[in-house]
């Protein structure tokens, strides 16, 4: 079963596709919404859950996974997939995100990056052939490059330069890939090039003699104006070829992943439901329900009346609250599967409105105002 | 539907009895394992999955749902079955070991006891007739009387002021009860006296004499060697009608179980398969698995071969262990599943073992090491 991606339908009135990604470990169509599974395991979110919602591909983090339990003890158990029991897909970050993300921790060299363990202190370090060797260790299904997750905001000549070296980078993965690639997998490339759009058009087009596939837009969702990340997705998208699908990392809101799918992205990961979910934030139809307010601690109705979870359909906003306040393990595992819920769900309402050439509807609907659904979200 | 208590049969060999609880929500087989759903849920622990596991009973703590959300509200939203969204049925401590457990919070006068909430500080009193109307607010199906929780040791004087003092407590609940009893629910009696037989017979029989619809052994699983607290359930049974159920509050391991069984206790709750789950420590039929031992890291065995819960199932010891590690909220989950698992199908083939008059063989088999199941647990 070769690794592959199809477009099958363009929505007339807005640049987004519906398709499907070809795994070794199933078919998912897109767009898609990817639930983070950091260490191998969603946070507060069964398996089983997962798969009663239909979650065909789940991210989990090569630098968690690298830490512990070890890339090479994965191996040994038969890989991810058979360690957490998953036979869906997986999508493997590179770990660069979280390396970069703790500053204090890292220094960055042309060779790679030296970090220390945020668990010991323990120091490592991860070229970009070492990361593509721990993904394949890992069994990934959508293995991605390591790349220099540009900081925002950054100057025009320190953008330049991070985006260089990542480019060098994701040339010394995909010919760390080419030995080891059979066809069944995937090695995405990762646009950088910060807010700067001759920046991301020199990337792209550095990507694209490199024949990923698929292509990611990273560096966006840190920190950035709003307008700004979608001025870049719009005036990136068109620099990525048609044929290979799209992923916009680390995006987003329920708002986001609407435009930026009507923008042509196949593709998004998140922190967003699950965490906010242990937050006390939850997603609804009617928009947003702080659940430690006290409007709530006499609410009998369900969370959303129009969301068919087991959250909603069995315990009110008031029980939810209590568990919440109570500091319950039992409100992380309700919030979480509806907030996931609400964004799968929301996943397939969007490519119901693509097969009907509708999500410009949906769109002008959220610019009036007249479609609660993701507009304050 | 009038509560009720059915003994069905009589082991032959030992002192155990079959029989059923009739309660407002439910029957209840006996003997029964409740499991403990502090505040109004019991931790880590789906309302789903509970009735999957065909719990038919929990304990919920009065003291901590007085405290949060409190018994009032709880009232207002329908009780506590409706606010939980739990229709089967519920046993309520009467808040007073929790109140005695937090020993520098609390004062203890003839009227009842003054204490301090252990979340915010404010001051509370619990008098017997005001814990009996928090149970009603709740809708308990069955409610514990307010008793002064001997510790131990204690000496004879402090031991004997103690049971009186929850004697004279148990007659003014059952005079509140007698105003709003109709009949389908239960109040229970607890038998004190710490480890002297004279003063546990006291006890009875000035419980006795209240006629309340059952009865339970407290003050034990304090703290005292187990042979002396096995001592005092033996000596205590026989002064226990044998028409009511009889529940021996706060125990226990799973030996503890068969053998209170055995001695012809119908009832039991404890937090430990909960909270043991939580802390890494299984219950298997081949002995107890402490989850973070190195042994495990590669052990791609079910955590227990011959249990049927989705954790054995589907996950191996490698992975619950690096859940575990990894602080994941899914390790709670799977292991409290397991170990609530272990409890009760346990308690299905404790009753099993008495409809055929082999209890005693079960018995016998521990005595001998031969049977490993409850061994060294």
């Amino acid at each position: 079963m070769k690794f592959g991606f199809e477009v099958l339908h363009r929505d007339m009135g807005t640049g987004a596709r519906l398709g499907v990604l070809h795994t070794p470990h199933g078919d998912v169509p897109t767009p898609v919404f990817m639930p983070v599974g950091t260490a191998g395991a969603v946070k507060a979110m069964s398996h089983e859950s997962l798969e009663a919602l239909d979650a065909r591909i789940i991210l989990a983090n090569t630098y968690h996974l690298y830490l512990r339990p070890g890339h090479e003890r994965i191996e040994k158990l038969g890989g991810l997939h058979n360690f957490m029991s998953w036979d869906r897909a997986i999508l493997t970050d590179s770990g660069g995100y979280q390396v970069f993300s703790h500053r204090e921790l890292r220094s960055i060299t042309e060779e790679g990056v030296h970090f220390r363990s945020h668990i010991d202190g323990s120091k490592s370090f991860f070229s970009p052939e070492k990361v593509v060797e721990i993904q394949r260790s890992l069994g990934s299904d959508i293995v991605m490059v390591l790349d220099d997750c540009t900081p925002y905001p950054a100057g025009r000549a320190d953008a330049e330069a991070s985006m260089e070296l990542s480019m060098r980078w994701a040339r010394r993965c995909r010919e760390q890939w080419a030995g080891q690639d059979d066809g069944t997998k995937a090695l995405f490339g990762i646009v950088q090039g910060s807010v700067y759009p001759d920046l991301r058009k020199r990337s792209a087009e550095a990507l694209g003699d490199l024949d990923f596939s698929g292509m990611a837009i990273g560096g966006l969702s840190v920190g950035e104006p709003k307008d700004l990340m979608y001025e870049v997705v719009e005036s990136t998208v068109p620099l990525l070829s048609w044929e290979k699908p799209r992923y916009l990392m680390g995006v987003g809101t329920p708002a986001d992943l609407v435009r930026s799918v009507a923008m042509g992205i196949d593709m998004f990961d998140c922190v967003l439901p699950t965490r906010n979910a242990r937050n006390g934030y939850l997603f609804t139809s009617q928009g947003r329900v702080l659940i430690k307010n006290a409007m709530y601690a006499e609410d009998q109705r369900p969370l959303d009346p129009d969301c068919s979870c087991r959250t909603c359909r069995r315990y009110s906003r008031a029980y939810l609250r209590h568990l919440f306040l109570s500091g319950e393990h039992l409100y992380a595992v309700y919030s979480t599967l509806h907030n996931l819920t609400f964004y799968l769900d929301m996943m397939r309402k969007i490519r119901d409105a693509i097969r009907l050439d509708s999500l410009g509807n949906w769109l002008g609907l959220m610019e009036k105002g007249g479609d609660s659904s993701p507009r304050d979200l």
